[in-house]
């Protein structure tokens, strides 16, 4: 029982990878917001499958269609809206032989060991096609925090494997991270895992690596101490992806190398304005955010469906293999992009509401 | 608004640094377990302050007091237990300076941004201290999972700056961890941690780490996706706790290295019972319990006051400067295992207990 | 943001009577229930417009399709079910007159002025459509009572203004509800009920009473003090459903009229079995079930459109009148039978696993 | 596991009759408000037993005490409030016979039945002692709404068995309440109440009633359809309380005497303020104030404690009798008077920071 996510704004999810579709529900946004589809149809094309030829060929169109909350005249009521999105490619045939067998390191053992059932085509709810939902939603809180809050989120790809970028958190901008396939705004190591990815596919191997987030103009004074400090939700959130595995926030696992004279941000004051020498805090300190960039990265870890025959158990305990079959992503990383984006966006906007009601 | 943890068994935790003391309500706790004052003690005294020469001499004897819930046969009632722990050596006057100056990478200027006020003796509600009823409310956690469930929760110091131990976390046992006062298994590199800690702390400065955390002998079907995945919800108890800054579990950040072929854990079975032959995974699939042993690791950043002057700012927002004064740990990690080990079995007795209510 | 209600079993309605629908997502169902369209369709016949002489005749057929959450054999997957009604017969230009206009003793004002915007076709989210979402959840939550708990639950019309019905709660039978359109379990009474309300539809005015919900083979030991007492989460779902006003259990108002000695209920046993001599607990004691019959009831008000001129204001705040047009129910107590029989449902399914969760 | 109330003004009360006290936590209080023991204790001087001939002479001086959350000059930090009141006048001996056996009418079975354990001495958690916490909250509740929001919050004792008396919801005022024993504002009828009061408790019998609570000067816009409407939060918090049995709003059971035509409240303007001319609605409209005096009752059952012998059964379910003894209250009106007033305070400032929240 858990498919809603966040306080005051909060979604409620729903779906599988095959079935009537899949779709969230948006409770709490602020009234008299502009919105329609068009807001929300441009993250879920960067999250379709299909669309390039580093990610799975799975064609489905992602149409969104908003169903409710929305006013005559185009504006958000204050009442739930309802998103859903069709599901249209299913071909169940392509996990027949999953029907019995459980992939290894996907979550199909641990469902029927949780629910003793599971939905066996295409991965049920645990699919990555169950994100579609939080992106949606997620584009609608991207723009109640650029509209309402001056508050700018961004994700791209950091790492895939051993290719590691260099970004500029401060300054990186939407369209250097959409100038290539592979979202990484670093147009030199984006061709090298673009190469690597299209090996990994020809190989029927995958490949992971780490996104970053990042979110701009948040000011200080967001984040819940002790328990929903902004870290703590963002890791929360991160850690929710399908094939996320690890999270840091600043310097990170980094940080541990410098000692506390070293790593300690100053705090300088210009024209009244607080600032930090050196962030090595991502802009949250003690949980709530001091004004500065906040940012993040997110590790993914090689997909686990692969063309090559390995070892397993069917549902009767059994020892057997199997080997993946149908159309699979060699690498999550580009398609993950927006879902890292969708998830920062829904957990700012919740606390950026949480500030307001308490503090006013 | 955050200071409560969980959805079944639910903690508040209230208190700051100074004032009438810390403590915590757990609600929701199993009726007829037998429970006293003795059950709780021996983790508050691992938390506390005073314990050893790598710790702040800072002097609290952190005694809990049982203040409802709990039957006059010493069996709990269902009810919410209270615990309270007085607050002692409390030396208001060594926070004299900070009255009106921002520490450097502590919460102060955060906290003041957030509410327009904050508790400057100490660090209030950001202090460390906070976590008393973390860890109060963790060893009832910690006994319900071991007495209800079959369940051992486990945490130890995995590496001090670049010191890193060796620890199997299949076999490593509590009475491993408790042979040093640095909480490191592997004794030759707690040798060194505790050498480098007493450095530290004689330069007056200070250092972080690494602390693995483990959890054996949870059953398969633990954890509620997609959003309260059981990792989700491991990494948000961990990224709320004071200093730290990133959480892996498994592979974590190291699994992006390998390719899905090298990653994946395969299935095998035996006797009827399901087990993988690696553990990449840490012991959960698809945000649930796959019957492997769970670990995960947390760093924790170099404690932020150190003893030299830093460039900080006052509560006027002026530029000026600051020295630490007082007693503080020069490393974190001895005695945020205790923290880690009451986070993860909070985090798993709420599970537990959701698994048994949706499942049966 | 209040469109869920449960903290187990937990449904998220959303839609208004005008746009893409209506529906539910009903999160933390069991899984291996035996679940399809078949299951729930009834009970929104029993909701539907239309039915009857005494219902308003607007015609929507109320059509629910299953979406997601249900495996291919049939069976709930313990997944989020969402569940989708398709809005037919609107008539915005029925509404046109109401668009700059407040309707009396509606919600449209105090809607304007929460949201700063409404939905003025057909009143909205404050529309009893919004009842379809509780309605199809309910009969989920209905057949989980039934099925895994043998419990029985059941509403029916008590009295309409004046005309009263006698009924045993610990006799009447569904089908004895089912028996006439006005759905009250005393063919007499039912008679006069249907008379006095064909002559309100006649006179374009409207007219209101009481249902009594009872809940039959609830073993004692549900609902959760302090604060989630069952009759207190009864009274809460209860007061949540449009037009309701009072709410009371047991011997309710009434009881207060006896002394103590006159009103208690006696304890007496009968081969290990406890029960009471009387029921003026209402079944619930302390909040908690103690295993009679759960007896309760509801006032609904006088339908608020009606076919007459009314002083009412505009939405620039000016005096004018408003006379009601369209298609509406000149008494809600037949229609609102169902809904009092699914917020009973999912009041009782949340609390038989919360009671599972903590006490085993 | 249900001791928090409230979404974003969120209390935790803990504590038996018998034990360390009894107390709360208040989380998500707005900072930077002045607060003291003093703005607390008046109203559990208003709670407290002994306080009048009229009720229990049970001696408890109920000093409360501030733990937590303010700071050292008076003003709140934003952070969690501990108050603790610690139990005196503990007599177990008084309650030896019911150690075996369960008092009519009162919640021991029904524990005992869920949590396998019961505490026996004076009621447990089921005593009315855990309101304690509930208004000590409330004072801090109702001193937010004055302060911050200008809204009276009142109530006062309506009726007693068949004594009704005559009160102006938009007119009474808190001295009026406090000028007699009863807490009853109409002068005559609360002369006759106190003498039935007193001639119940020479019989040794008890006898029950109706407050009325009352809300002034709240802003049209609060409430939370469709699950957290105002009306909803105010029975599920007044049902919640112990001995209460029903709850109206507004015109409540009486309303459905009324036809559409008589019940419903016209809306009228006057300099651009919008009002209504009758009150039917009670303050509140499809969930939401609309700006009109918010009031409603809640009938309060005679206290189930007689001084006469009464059937029962004991823990090992054999018939058997039991005769109140020791010194319980005749009548539970005069004290829940400020019970009804702290949840009256709680509910309405939760939905003020709801509101602010998501409406801003």
């Amino acid at each position: 029982m858990a498919s809603s996510f966040g306080q005051l704004f909060r979604i409620t999810t729903w779906g599988e990878s095959h079935g009537g579709g899949v779709g969230v529900v948006v409770d709490g946004c602020p009234p008299r917001l502009k919105l329609s589809e068009a807001d929300i149809q441009p993250d879920l094309d960067r999250r379709r499958p299909g669309q390039s030829k580093i990610v799975t060929p799975r064609k489905e169109s992602d149409t969104v269609q908003i169903l409710s909350g929305i006013s005559s005249t185009g504006l958000t009521l204050g009442t739930p809206i309802s998103l859903w999105v069709k599901n249209e490619d299913q071909r169940s045939e392509a996990y027949n032989e999953m029907k019995d067998k459980f992939r290894p390191s996907h979550a199909d053992y641990a469902y029927f060991a949780k629910y003793g059932i599971r939905a066996w085509q295409g991965g049920g709810r645990a699919s990555a096609r169950e994100t579609v939902g939080r992106v949606a939603a997620g584009a609608i809180a991207k723009k109640i925090l650029r509209e309402n809050f001056g508050v700018e989120t961004l994700a791209y790809v950091k790492q895939v494997q051993r290719i590691i970028a260099e970004v500029n958190p401060d300054k990186v901008k939407a369209k250097m991270v959409e100038a290539n396939i592979v979202r990484c705004p670093d147009a030199k190591a984006a061709e090298k895992m673009i190469g690597l990815i299209e090996k990994m596919r020809r190989e029927g191997n995958t490949v992971g690596g780490v996104i970053e987030g990042i979110a701009r103009g948040v000011p200080a004074g967001w984040g819940e101490p002790v328990f929903d400090k902004l870290e703590a939700d963002l890791a929360k959130a991160m850690l929710s992806l399908p094939a996320s595995k690890a999270f840091e926030v600043g310097s990170g696992f980094g940080g541990i190398l410098l000692t506390g004279r070293e790593h300690n941000d100053a705090f300088r004051a210009r024209s009244g304005k607080v600032f930090t020498t050196t962030n090595r805090s991502g802009g949250i300190q003690g949980g709530i955010s001091n004004g500065e960039t906040i940012f993040f990265r997110v590790a993914f870890k090689p997909v686990a469906t692969v063309m090559h025959e390995q070892d397993t158990v069917d549902e009767t305990f059994q020892n057997t293999t199997l080997k993946g079959r149908g159309r699979h992503d060699p690498c999550v990383l580009p398609r993950a992009v927006p879902m890292v984006e969708a998830m920062t966006a829904l957990v700012l906007v919740d606390h950026a509401l949480r500030q307001r009601a308490q503090c006013g």
